[in-house]
């Protein structure tokens, strides 16, 4: 018995580091290039996400748009969840809340996702979106993701 | 007193016709253009949006991403909104919740919003996303707009 | 191959009546009596509920209750689930999320639910919570359950 | 021009302190009590509240029912909000967001609140749902609260 059946949460461990986490993604996912994200910090539970909004991202006034905000808060979350499962490409996200809290400046943003839930089945994290540079929640999500039962061999949980 | 100040929610009426709507996002909002969309419906209390997705909104395996249904989603709440209160650009996203229920076809995307509250200061939108085509809803969305108190003359609401 | 591998939601099938679904609830969740719910109509993807707010559940003002809302919606989508999966007690709300539009009126309170998606592992539904005798959606509501692996034999789905 | 003007969230400041905020809502909320909450600790833009969860908070199994957390998470989200507006007993929950995360076990519940927004029109808080004892979190929401223009003077924001 395991942690998981008690109906307990597992305590988050991490399956890639970094540099693998960023290569895969790059293989699996180029599209997602075009955001110009970079993953900053990674321990068990959390990530640190940076996205440089350029000019295809930008609203009418020069604030970043709410599709762009989207995406960094989908990658961060998509991001942290690979992280802890491993090479799982068709992770897929269910659900997806995002509040718009406050403008965000041109320039870097930070997407910062906190793994709440790890299950043999869904994954949910809160994420914080913040300029650089700034300690103000310009927008904050909650993201869902549905995990697929073929996971790789190994990972038993 | 009407009916907004007895808690009730006012009937929805059109401020904007179609031709009206799509001319002033294009002028205050040129960048949604990049999404190819174009109003196919508007009635009081209801729309239907069309997008093209094109090759740039794909994810791996053809199917359109996360943030381009995003996009669609906020897009065809925000023109519902501004169909029924004027010309006010500055109307703004404070919450956006998408439900991923199935994968999409490459192709043209259908976005139905319907206006679920329209208030003094908020207005609430449900959209149904669909493949052109097909009766299967892909995507739903839930969107709060907040709307700025400085509204032009002659809406007294 | 079935249309769920395909990736397409399957049409809804109903495996409960209206009569079986209320004795099953009063059976396996006696506590969701004390808010006198009754079913009122059941159809493929579809039901309505009935619930009669009692002074319990008012908030100042002679309002019906946030909690009291949240409620109906949950017993909604957990009545239109079960209505389509079988007798799976162990159904559980993983999401719900509630607008609150408009205040409701004392009195006999009505939730429909729509099943947007059916899959093996996760049903989406929206529910719209109305007074009874009006049209005005006072609150709107959307939500996701999880569907245990183990259900009943011959539901081969 | 101050900081909101200025699209910058104001910083948390509190009016209310704890014994007057558990007065205030007693007196305009008495319902409330069947709730059994109290708030342990109140600091600028964060509260945590304690709930003891009774009998007739339970479902089959004994676990807290979705209603009762949910109803933490509003109260939490309603103490964090008045105590940093003051007495305004209409601010009224326009959205809130909960996710399931695992079974409580029963006893006392915390509900730990975050102030992310607090506009002129808007607040937005976190609410953070464990078990007493544990510091797992069991459930998380999201709550948007709608301010009411009539302030009490010397509140000028």
């Amino acid at each position: 018995m395991n942690m998981d059946q008690m109906g307990s949460p597992r305590a988050p461990q991490l399956f890639m580091s970094t540099t693998e986490l960023s290569r895969y993604v790059q293989k699996v996912f180029p599209q997602a290039e075009s955001y110009g994200w970079s993953v900053r910090d990674l321990a068990p539970g959390n990530i640190t996400v940076v996205m440089n909004a350029g000019d295809d991202h930008l609203r009418p006034g020069g604030t970043v748009s709410g599709p762009t905000m989207f995406a960094l808060a989908d990658i961060t979350a998509y991001l942290l969840v690979l992280a802890h499962i491993g090479e799982v490409a068709l992770a897929v996200t269910t659900n997806l809340s995002i509040n718009f809290l406050s403008k965000p400046k041109p320039g870097a943003l930070i997407g910062q996702g906190r793994l709440l839930k790890l299950g043999k089945r869904l994954a949910v994290c809160e994420i914080h979106i913040l300029s650089a540079g700034s300690e103000t929640v310009i927008a904050q999500a909650t993201a869902t993701y549905s995990i697929p039962p073929d996971r790789p061999a190994g990972m038993d949980n």
